[in-house]
């Protein structure tokens, strides 16, 4: 009982959890027409310490979930979905399947003067590579740097986000960039933007901070105008979230990450 | 096709994850000869945040698959588990269930003078009033002072447990503690006492620290002497680690809070 895909269907976008919502903040803003459905999958998360099947499996089924949800483009909001699951939710539709690697690559590339990149994630992101591969695809004479920023994630969602023990993390895992010489930071984690004025701080302004979600709601946009399939309508497009479980203060720290209010909340099974 | 349970079956022990293995560790220093089998439910972790519901459910799930390995009793190392579970799985048999929080709540009561006694866990924990309550239905003249120490578990896994920043995050999180008199400090969180040197630096000698695992492991103790069911054999009893997923860096981690290498650890599906 499939209705036909149309530009006023939504996008459907999902994360591990509470952190994609700074890709959705970024698709409200680039795309204030668009509806959105909203899936995070806070009964599991994390995924960036979990295994490749265990990821594979799970953003499979969310995605199956979206699918059925009508949407006409699926955007993998987590970077450790991205990084191992595209392949296999690509064989399960024709429509569009958008991660956030490959837009924050591009665009980090096309800023750096030196090629000399960096890349901050989870563990699970940087034990992956994949930054590091996709932009090796791209452009084999980079200089790529990769970190894992654990503490970040927790700090985000305590709302730490730029008192003197944030910035004394971000002074230990950072430091080593400026020695590097640097000129480009991609932001490889969707908690990261939390912390931008943070980690600029310390890294001063003449290295560029990519934010991967933001890129990637750009690049949603792009494809969406190539297709024409974008919303034009006037007003505001409708949001839904979904989440697997209720996480504890998820109001408090949700709010944060989407810069607004959320309303319209439920808790579904996969 | 159930054996029948004996002295020389083995404990059982869960958590969601790995943090529970600092309350192996004071088993094993405990009862050395116990055969023991642990359980870290790494794909489904963490249990903190998640609901009532679905921690029971998996606690359920878990504490079954641990009576098919035939244990004589089952130990939940894990805090969030043992605020909201124990009836639960106390259903599923007649078999000994411990969980962590009694013990470590009479632990603390034994040991104050004053009755105010602090106690530092997960928010999960904390917004559970578990210890709390628990507390109460002993000594209603106590008075408790709770909070969440969220940063702590992952300074634990990334083993800064001694360097600056804990040393600024554990002061941050605990000097009001001393401005409130406590003499006693409970650790609800198997995760935190990787942090002992760190938290007891803040605090001062004259505030005590009671380890809710290692009170979990003497109280295990007390009710196998009890019920003459110790394995009284000399050699060192059998250990068994199972996981639902492998967790990136688990040797590593896995070794710092067991405080041994780690053998035999196998993958099961739930």
């Amino acid at each position: 009982m499939k209705k036909n895909i149309s530009r006023r269907s939504p996008i459907g976008v999902f994360d591990s959890g509470i952190g994609g919502l700074t890709v959705a903040r970024s698709l409200f803003e680039i795309l204030p027409g668009e509806n959105i459905i909203y899936l995070g999958d806070t009964a599991r998360l994390p995924y960036g310490t979990k295994s490749k099947e265990t990821v594979i499996k799970y953003s499979v089924e969310i995605t199956k979930f979206l699918l059925n949800k009508n949407v006409k483009m699926v955007v993998v909001a987590c970077n450790t979905a991205s990084s191992v699951a595209l392949p296999y939710l690509r064989k399960l539709t024709s429509l569009p399947v958008i991660g956030v690697i490959k837009p924050g690559c591009k665009a980090a590339l096309k800023e750096t003067n030196n090629f000399k990149i960096g890349v901050i994630g989870t563990l699970g992101t940087i034990l992956s590579y994949s930054y590091k591969t996709q932009i090796h695809k791209i452009e084999r004479e980079t200089e790529v740097f990769s970190k894992a920023c654990s503490l970040f994630v927790q700090l985000a969602e305590d709302g730490w986000t730029d008192n003197k023990i944030a910035k004394m993390v971000a002074k230990e895992y950072l430091d080593e960039f400026k020695r590097m010489n640097i000129d480009t930071l991609i932001l490889g984690c969707t908690h990261y933007p939390i912390l931008k004025n943070t980690i600029s701080g310390v890294l001063g302004k003449k290295i560029k901070l990519i934010d991967s979600g933001e890129e990637a709601a750009k690049e949603v946009k792009r494809i969406l105008e190539q297709e024409d399939m974008l919303n034009n309508q006037k007003k505001n497009g409708v949001h839904k979230f979904y989440v697997t479980d209720f996480q504890k203060k998820f109001k408090e720290i949700s709010e944060r990450f989407l810069g607004q209010p959320i309303h319209d909340v439920k808790k579904v099974k996969l």
